[in-house]
This record gives structure tokens, sequence and C-alpha cells, in this order.
């Protein structure tokens, strides 16, 4: 891991962006006042496109920060500036033509969109956290929060220094992986904007009742896929402060 | 409405018993520290039985109390000490025997239950609700949290001085109330055990959508009619800061 840039905000948080062998991302740790001990770690996840997606991360990290956490995020696999994927890209536009045509979506689009994309990031996940654990400023527990649910599900069933997790509800998931989610333990929080454009109400709440931990709770919205509402960031806070710490 | 007797708690809150005509009923006020201004109301609903649910509401009420608000409750129609309704305890039997037979529980049952009662209730909650506003310690907005749902549902649409309600989705709410939850228009959270042996899971979500309210929020949490877990309470008091404050 080798860090490439970095900026100290007004607040203290130290943002460092990396890279991890061809994958870039970026660490936030918390102002010189709260970083006397490591910091738990929570892994913010994404839609990709890590750039785009900047100033909500950034807040997000920030948020997370200022509660004495440190955040990490790396770019998905095909977004952003790394190679893309002939499959996803494929899969990513017959998934906007059903939506568009307001037509169910067809399992094996969701599956030729999203399993690749798990087989890949998960592993990368696991490698950033390997690395970021290594460094002295980060200890403690891990938790994980938002972008490609399925991506949350596979991560929080192989990887077991992930203590906690808040999902976001935004995006399909294979119907091969709601038997993985039978296998999730640890606590969650499962975030549904009701209208969501780019999601399955439906499938949404069986997933929700498919996973296996005993404390799971769902937080359900109104509004589309961006509509979740400010109030939905402390809720998230107190989700990992109950847990984390 | 007349006071019977009243009780100071440690933390200053003051707790007194009143009757409105027939009615009993409690009524928590916040301690001296915080009583220089009339404090906003919060009507804290229950399933019938005030005596029985005294230390779960009392408990509510002070948790209340200690971010400023007010609370107060009154016995139900056929509950406690109150005249029993042969039709309603017959439609209570019906529906103890379908749900232990595991049986779904037919519409008529749970409209004889259910519809007298709210009739009767509703205009019980808001006859206290004027006498309670005529009390110099008590200004400013209203909200309505738990019991039973369908009184909230009604109070919801029928009660302009009710700001914001919190509604809990562990009772059965008659078909023909779902085109009066499209008229609600106030800021809801609904609470949902998902494994409500007292309700449908289905039936609370098909509510849940069809409020007419633009901002609302589902908690839905694991376990039975009796598992909320503790940190509802809470997430309760944040969802009154926001809209009663």
């Amino acid at each position: 891991m080798q860090f490439t840039a970095e900026l100290r905000f007004d607040d203290g948080v130290l943002e460092r962006e990396f890279t991890l062998g061809e994958i870039p991302g970026i660490l936030w740790t918390p102002g010189s006042a709260s970083a006397s001990a490591p910091a738990p770690l929570i892994l913010i996840g994404h839609p990709g496109g890590m750039r785009r997606m900047y100033p909500r991360l950034a807040a997000r990290a920030r948020h997370a920060a200022a509660e004495g956490y440190a955040g990490a995020t790396i770019e998905l696999p095909g977004s952003g500036d790394r190679p893309r994927s002939a499959v996803a890209e494929e899969a990513r536009a017959d998934l906007r033509r059903a939506l568009q045509a307001g037509e169910p979506v067809a399992d094996e689009i969701v599956d030729r969109l999203v399993l690749p994309l798990v087989e890949q990031a998960v592993p990368e996940w696991r490698a950033t956290l390997d690395a970021l654990q290594s460094l002295p400023e980060i200890g403690g527990p891990v938790g994980y929060s938002g972008g490609v649910i399925a991506i949350g599900v596979r991560l929080a069933v192989v990887e077991p220094r992930i203590s906690a997790a808040l999902l976001f509800a935004g995006s399909f998931v294979p119907r091969a992986m709601f038997e993985e989610a039978r296998q999730v333990t640890i606590p969650l929080q499962v975030l549904l904007q009701w209208d969501d454009e780019g999601n399955d109400r439906q499938m949404a709440l069986d997933l929700f009742d498919a996973f296996g931990s005993k404390e799971k709770t769902l937080h359900a919205n109104m509004g589309g896929h961006t509509g979740v509402p400010h109030f939905e960031g402390d809720e998230a806070s107190r989700f990992f402060a109950r847990h984390l710490k």
C-alpha cells in the first residue's frame, strides 16, 4: 500500500489517497484530538466511480471521523479509471433498458452484472483490510457501510474481521446469494428507499427476511434511490457505536 | 379533569393521576429544571390495561420527560376498571383462537374487535387533549406514540393538533381503515416486529405503504411483539425531536 497524496481538513481529519497494486483508494483518519488510540475502521462502500462519488464519500467519512472512526474506500473493478469489463458493461446496459421500459429485471441480467463484480471486489476489500490493519493508527473492530449490497453480503459472510454492517438495499442481489444471506450472523442495519428506481422492493424485503442475523433492523424511508434522509447519517453512527465500541 | 393523586420522582418528573369523567388517566410533566416553559405533549398509547402496563408507560413517559416532553395516557374503553364490552370480549376470544390455531384472522373478527374501539377511544383521546392543553404546563406541538395502531391512524387523520406520530404495527387494522391511512399526512415513524405473533407482517407492510405521509420511516426489528429493542426508545426521542421542537 502506497500513499500518494494527503490533505488535512480544518476539523483535523487526515485524508490520504493510496494505491494497493492497481487499485486506488482513500483513507480518512480522525484528527489529532481523538487520534491518540488506534481508531476502529469503517469500510465505506459505494456503487463504483470513487471520484464521482467523492463528495458523498468524504462527507460520510468525516461524519464517522468525528465519532472517532477511520474510514476507507477503494475503487470497484470496472469503475473509475480501472479497466472496463465488457460483460459488466453489457449487463449494465441490459439492466438500464429493462428499468427504463418498466419491465421486470431478469435474474440472468443481475447474475451477469453482479456475480463477477462480487467475485473480484471482495478479495480486493479483504486485501485492503490487511493493509489498513497493519497501520498503527487503525485498530479494533471493523464495520462495513453501504455500496453494492451484494458485496456487503459476501463480505459479511467470508470476512470474520467485520463485526457489523450497514447495508443499502439499493441494488439488485443475485438469487443465488439469498442462501448466502442466511449465513450472515453479524448485526445488520439495512436501509431501504421505498420507491428506489434501481431496486425491487419485494426483493429487498425478502433479502432482509433471509439474513441469519439475530440483530437486524430495517430502516425504510420514502423516496427514490438518492433520497436517503439526512438523519440516517446519525442513525448509522449510532448503529456502529452500539457494535464497534 | 380532576387530579386524584400525585408523585414526584427523584429525577423531578411529576406524575399525576387524573379522571376525565369516568376515564382514568396519568399525566407526567418534566422536573422543575426544564419546566420553566410549557412542555410539548406526547400522548402515550397502549393496548389497554393502563395499570398492568404502568411500568412500561412510566418508563416511556420519564424517558420523554428527560427530553422535555410532557406525557399523558388514558385507559381504553373496555379495559382496566372500565366496563367490559361483550362484543369486544367475544371478538378478542375469536382472535385468540385463530392465532393459537395458526389460522388467518378473518377480517370480520378484526372489524368487530377494533372498529368500535376506535369509534369510542378517539373522541376520548381528543377530549383528554382539550383538557391537557388548558393546563399552563402544557404547550406547543403534540405527538402520539404507540398503542393500538388503528387508534393512532384515526387520530392522525381527524386530530389536527397532532404533528407527528410514532405507530407500533403490533395489532390488526380493519381493512376499511386502509383508505383512512392514505389520508394521513403527518410525519410517521412505524415500528414493526418482524415476527410479531399478534399481527400480520404483510398487512403491516401494506399499511406502511398506504400512509399518505411524505415523511414516513419504517423501523423493522427482529423478534416478537414484546421484543422491541431498547435502542428504539432513543430512536423515538429523536423522531419527536425532529418534529415537535
